[in-house]
Order: C-alpha cells, then sequence, then structure tokens
C-alpha cells in the first residue's frame, strides 16, 4: 500500500476515513486531519478489513469501548464466536479483539473480519503460542521468525489494530523482580514474553527488532497498540516501578513509531485504586506525547468477581474523564470463565456508560444533550422517547414490560404516587 | 426513653450500641463516642427495634449501603416483601427503608421490622398520603396533624431513621419556579409536600413545627435524615440555585436538631455528572458540619435505564471517596419498575462494589488488606480462599461452575495458557 493515515495527514490529505471519522464525530475533516497528523487520534483502519466502518480514537474524540472476543482451548466454538460478535455489535462496542487460543484460529479470525464493521484488533503472540503447543514444543521454543511470521499473516488478512508488549524488556524484567510484586504478570501475551525471555536469557524480539515490525505494520496501515504487559493485576501493584519503567519505555516506542508512519495507541492498566486513576492518566499522556491511550479497566477493587464489569466502569469512567481515549470492557465473567454472548453484550453496555459519563464530563455538547433530551421525555412522560433514547432500549423495554402499571403514563415504582406527574397537575398546571 | 445516643456521647456515656459498633469497624469506643457527640456520626438505632444490630454511618467509618424496599399501588405483596428484604440482607446491606405505598403498610412495616437485623428507615409522608387517597381525599387535603401523627406511629414501632422533606420550604420552591429546571421535582416525598404547599398557600408543616417533630424523634431516639425534596432530577439540573437553597436550609435545621438531642443524617443527589460530585460533597460537609452525608446514587447519567445501579455505582464509588458516608442502592429496575428480590441483590452488590472502592481510596486498611489477600488467593490459584473473599461467592461460584476448565487449577478464560501459572513456573519455579 502507499501511505497509512497517519503519513496521509502529514502529507496534507483528507483521507475517506478522516472524512467518515469527523462526520461521526461532528468535527471539522481539517481539524481531524491535524490530529492524526499530530499522532494524538489513530484512525485503525486497515485497508484489506474491507467492509469496515472507520473509527476513530483519540483526543477531541467521543471515548471509544472495545469488546475482547474469542475461544480459549476450554472452550472453542465458531457459532459461539458469532453470536459474540453480533452481542458486542448490537451493544455498540466501538471495536473488538479477537483474542483465541483454541480452535482453528485462522477460521475464527477470518469470521470475524468478514463481519465486524467495527475496528477488529488481535495480540498475534496468541497464535504463535497455540501453533508451537500444537507442535508439541513449548511457548519459550517459539523462534523470532515465528513471531513476526504470524504478525504479518494478520497484518495482511486484515487486522486493523494489534497488541503488541514490546515494553516487556530485561531490564523491566528485572525491575518487576526486585520490586517484589504480589502478583508479577497477569497479561497473557505479557507472560508469554516474559517466560521465553527468561528460559532464553534473551531480550524480546519485539523490542530487539522493533523496527522489523514497524515495518510490516506500517505497509499495511496496522496500528500498534502498544501493550502493557506489566501492567498491575491487583490493587496493590498498581502504579509500582515495574509498570512505569514498561510506560517510560512505551514513551519511547510512541516516538519511533511514529517516526515510521504506524499509527500508535498505548495500553494502560489495569488494576488500580480510585484514588490513582487520574495519575496514571496524566502520567500517560506526557511520557507517550498525547498518543491515544486504551485502558484495560481499570478495576478499582479486587474483589468483585461475578460484578467486574462495574469495578471496571467506575474506573473506566474515571480515567476517560481524565483523558483515557479507549475502554476495553470487562465482563461479569472476568476472573472465573471465559464469557459468553449475554456475558458479552452486558459487558459493552456497561462500558458504555462509563464511556457516556466521561464525554459529559469532559463536556462533549452531544452527550449533555442526549441526557438533558431524556429528561425532557421523562417530564413529559414520553416513554417512546425514553427508550430511544436508552443506551440499551431492549433491556429497558424488557423490564418495563415486565411490570406495568394500571395507568400507562408512569411506572410501578410510584404507580399513582409518581413525582413527575403530581409536579406536572399541581405545581405547573396547564403547562406542557 | 431517657437519653439518645447523642444525648448519651455528649455526657460522656459509651453505649452497648457505640460498643457493637466500634467494634465491628475497629475503632475505640471513646473515640466513635466523641464522633457521636459531635455529630460527625450517626447511630440509628430505635431501642423499640427489637432484634438490631446497630451500624454506625459518618466519618471515620466505612461506606455503608441501604436499599430501598417497599410496595407500590401496582405491585403490593407481603411474600414479595419479605423476599426482598431477604435479598438485601443476603447482598450485605447495612440498612433498608421500607417506602411502601400499597397494601397493608403497617403489617408490611411490622414484618420488615421484625426481620430486619439492619436499621430500617421510612419516608412518613407516604403513609399519610396513602391513607388519604384511601378516604377518597387528596394529598393536598392532609392536614399537618395527621402528618405527625403517622411520624409518631411509626416511632413508637421502631423505625430507626425517617425521611422527613423539611427543607421544601415556600422560599425554595419560589427558587425552583423561577431557576426554569427540566424535572422540577422527583422526589416523591418532596412532590407531596410541594403540591400541598401551593395548593392551600401555606409553609411546609415540618418546617414550620420543626421543634414538634424533633419532639417526637429525640423521645425515640428516631434518627432523622433530613431528605432532599429538592434533589435534581436529571444532569441539567444538578448542582442549581434550588437544590443549594435547599441544603443551606439543611444545614441550619442539622444545627437546631443536634440542639434538640436528636441524630442527624443529610440527603443529597441525585443525577450529578462526574465532574460536580466532588463539589457537591464538599459542599454539604461544609453547610452541615460534617454532618453524615447520605446520597441518593449520585446517577452519572441520565439515559442508563435498564443498567442505573451501574450509573449509581460509578458516582457512588466517587462521592464515598469525597466523603459521602451513605450510599443508596439503585437497581436495574429504576426509572422503569418496582425492583422485584433479584433486583435488589443486583443492586445491593452493586453498590457494595462502589463503597468498598471508596473505602479503598479512603485509605480503610481492612479494605485494602482484603484485596490485597485476593490478590494472593489468585496468585496462588487458591480458588476456595478466592471465593470467599469476593463481596458475592454465590454469584462468583456459579459462574465458575457453569463453565469448568480441563484443568482445575485455572478457568477457562485462558484455560493452559494461564499467565499466573506461567510465571509460577518460568518466572518463579520453585517459590510457593
Amino acid at each position: 500500500m502507499s501511505q497509512t493515515q497517519l503519513e496521509a495527514a502529514r502529507a496534507g490529505q483528507i483521507t475517506q476515513a478522516m472524512r467518515q471519522v469527523a462526520q461521526a464525530e461532528g468535527l471539522e475533516a481539517e481539524s481531524l486531519r491535524r490530529a492524526v497528523a499530530a499522532g494524538r487520534v489513530a484512525i485503525p483502519a486497515n485497508p484489506a478489513h474491507a467492509n469496515l466502518e472507520p473509527r476513530g480514537v483519540g483526543q477531541g474524540l467521543s471515548v471509544k469501548v472495545n469488546a475482547n472476543l474469542g475461544t480459549s482451548p476450554d472452550r472453542a466454538d465458531m457459532a459461539e464466536e458469532k453470536a459474540k460478535l453480533d452481542a458486542a455489535l448490537e451493544a455498540g462496542a466501538d471495536a473488538v479483539m479477537d483474542l483465541s487460543t483454541g480452535g482453528d484460529l485462522k477460521a475464527i479470525r477470518a469470521q470475524v473480519l468478514a463481519n465486524s464493521t467495527v475496528p477488529v484488533g488481535t495480540v498475534p503472540i496468541y497464535q504463535a503460542a497455540v501453533k508451537v503447543t500444537g507442535e508439541d514444543r513449548g511457548i519459550v521454543d517459539l523462534t523470532a521468525d515465528e513471531m513476526f511470521a504470524v504478525i504479518e499473516d494478520q497484518a495482511r488478512e486484515g487486522v486493523d489494530f494489534m497488541t503488541v508488549h514490546c515494553g516487556v524488556t530485561l531490564s523491566a524484567l528485572e525491575r518487576l523482580r526486585s520490586e517484589g510484586r504480589v502478583t508479577d504478570i497477569v497479561s497473557r501475551g505479557g507472560s508469554f514474553l516474559a517466560c521465553w525471555m527468561v528460559a532464553n536469557k534473551k531480550e524480546n524480539p519485539f523490542y530487539e527488532q522493533y523496527d522489523r515490525l514497524l515495518e510490516i505494520l506500517r505497509a499495511h496501515d496496522v496500528t500498534i497498540s502498544l501493550g502493557d504487559g506489566l501492567r498491575p493485576g491487583c490493587l496493590a501493584d498498581a502504579t509500582d516501578r515495574a509498570q512505569i519503567t514498561e510506560l517510560v519505555t512505551l514513551g519511547e516506542l510512541t516516538q519511533r513509531a511514529w517516526d515510521a508512519g504506524v499509527q500508535v495507541m498505548i495500553e494502560g492498566p489495569g488494576h488500580v485504586p480510585l484514588d490513582q486513576v487520574e495519575a496514571n492518566i496524566k502520567l500517560q499522556k506526557r511520557l507517550c506525547h498525547e498518543a491515544p491511550f486504551y485502558v484495560l479497566g481499570p478495576l478499582v477493587t479486587d474483589v468483585a468477581a461475578g460484578h467486574d464489569h462495574v469495578a471496571c466502569a467506575i474506573g473506566g469512567a474515571l480515567a476517560g474523564w481524565a483523558g483515557a481515549d479507549f475502554l476495553c470492557y470487562v465482563t461479569p465473567s472476568e476472573h472465573l470463565a471465559l464469557p459468553g454472548p449475554d456475558e458479552v453484550y452486558e459487558g459493552v453496555i456497561t462500558t458504555r456508560i462509563a464511556a457516556h459519563a466521561a464525554d459529559i464530563a469532559r463536556g462533549r455538547a452531544a452527550s449533555i444533550q442526549r441526557d438533558r433530551e431524556m429528561a425532557e421525555a421523562r417530564r413529559r412522560m414520553d416513554w417512546d422517547r425514553m427508550m430511544a433514547l436508552c443506551l440499551d432500549p431492549k433491556t429497558a423495554r424488557a423490564i418495563r414490560s415486565g411490570s406495568m402499571p394500571a395507568e400507562e403514563e408512569v411506572c410501578t415504582m410510584c404507580g399513582k404516587y409518581c413525582a413527575v406527574r403530581l409536579m406536572r397537575d399541581y405545581f405547573r398546571p396547564g403547562e406542557k
């Protein structure tokens, strides 16, 4: 291909993707182009992903939501994966990641790419790991060439963004060991690389041969999502020396990717107490020169298993308000099992609530207006309009129709004692 | 009765209730006594509530969670109310409110008081309203004596705290009208009083005869929860002149209640955007001289119907971190229907996550320790211990047992590619 979105933007060109994103966001295309040129916005849009409707991630745009999909060795079913993708799209995900590690990975990915209208991300090292373990070798027996081969394959197939844990370096691992963490590494890709490095006594190939990686990504305009392999896996490990060391490295790698014409996002924690969330966002924005920040949660407690989507929404809302651009969802199954379609739906909706609350706090006019229209519909007791304005009309309708009041105007919470109606009748009689 | 907790504390006496609360919170009884004497902590404990295990609400204590129960005209079933109470207690609610407006209110309240080991609250004006509408009169036909009679009855029966909307004054209503709100009043009790005042062209009896109210409450040590009848019902109305005018009045009434020996909590919003939550808490603490703050949410968006418990958890976590003491839950049914037992359970757990996240951010050692122990259990892959440490073991166990991995040590999210196990085997081999 000729140019990445970043290169085109730098050359002063407004691409079709930029126009589509600008329109969706209610921005001038030229101001979006400048943000892409500066690296503050990424548009993950591999030209080989045929039916993609591009989305932008970054400063000045609405906060986006990603849904992690994919099989595991214990649970690999093509039909279920299709149902999960459908659930994510129905719930309004802005991106999906296929994180499969079970079944026919290439076929599953092809199914996702063929059916996803939103950007598709992967963590290519997973496929490399599955390949070697299927050959009765271990993850530590992978060769660097095998790792790069998977990246090239997936780039050619049309993957829009890839998580690569380039910041898991030997020196970061040394810092991790000396830090004395409770949970060393909980990132799957990060642990694969760390174990490979320890077993082989070698530097991370994605760090050592970073230019080789960038060359492949640039050729297909794959956005690199610089993975945080050392993200904290519990509150006790949050914002520690290991995590921040990796982040400093990711800042250096951001600049090198931009120099090579590759679009960048930075991945962030993880498990972070409420009072450290804002600092994490400000730090990333400074160290990575305003590159889009993609946070995995953050979860604000470790003891919410079964409801970790809620712990994630709390942290995500705060992170988005502080400047995070892209929230990775968590489902009620997190820390317990692979989610099914219902959990995927719930996870996306919950994270969209967090993203929307953050957009409002950041002053985004369209988001504020939506809530105002909902309030006006409530005042008018206009149920059709209320349902249309809900983030999840399907669930809202089901709850209401499962418990209908005697008088259709109100609801069964208060029935004839509805405060809104009383105020209309007594406080503002005659007004609409 | 002889003395309220507040009067006893001022007299230098450590009551049995203070001892129980101090032990539950890991505090010295004497330091708790000082906080009660200063009004910074309330212990809602009506001596007539026989099987009560007292809880404290306020500064220096863990953040507490309330579950609203009760019937409505459209849905009134004693057995369902019992199931809702059981669900709230099983989920770990620290208090419940019986907000019934349908069926035999006295019998329902008796059932709650007999079966609740946690403090029970009510909004007495509801019963007065139900009584007159049952007599073919309207709410506006109530007499002040009828309003006070209900309060005296409920105090005698053992209700531990009562919401009374004393701050809905004629001058506040004038300010409300001139403010130009989107949703004038969404508080049910607030709307009853406002309509009564407008129709009768009279001042709020609970404001005008506040001393009479305090005398009843003092005699039974009922904690007054000064209701926020003018709380915002949507983000557009948050933190406006009407709301703050009422809060200033509540500050004055706090001082008068303390002077009369009555324990006080202050109720707060409502619907508040993320970026206004902290200001709301700081303002209440200053205007009401550190009286315990009981927030109803706050919901950080208006468009989350079907998932308002999540919007509430986001706002509640932030509020708790900023200093709110007591979070009123919201269920997935909010704005749509009266909740059933399952929604009550979900609402309590979700709000407990918010309260726990706030406790951690406020530096509460026991809360931080619980999460640390969970992280250590995860590192050891000790599933029994993980389940024991969960806020909701029941749901966590159900999710895990619904999707069991081939190897029991891990879970179906990653199966044999478990990062925690890889790190144990390669990064720290030989360590426990």
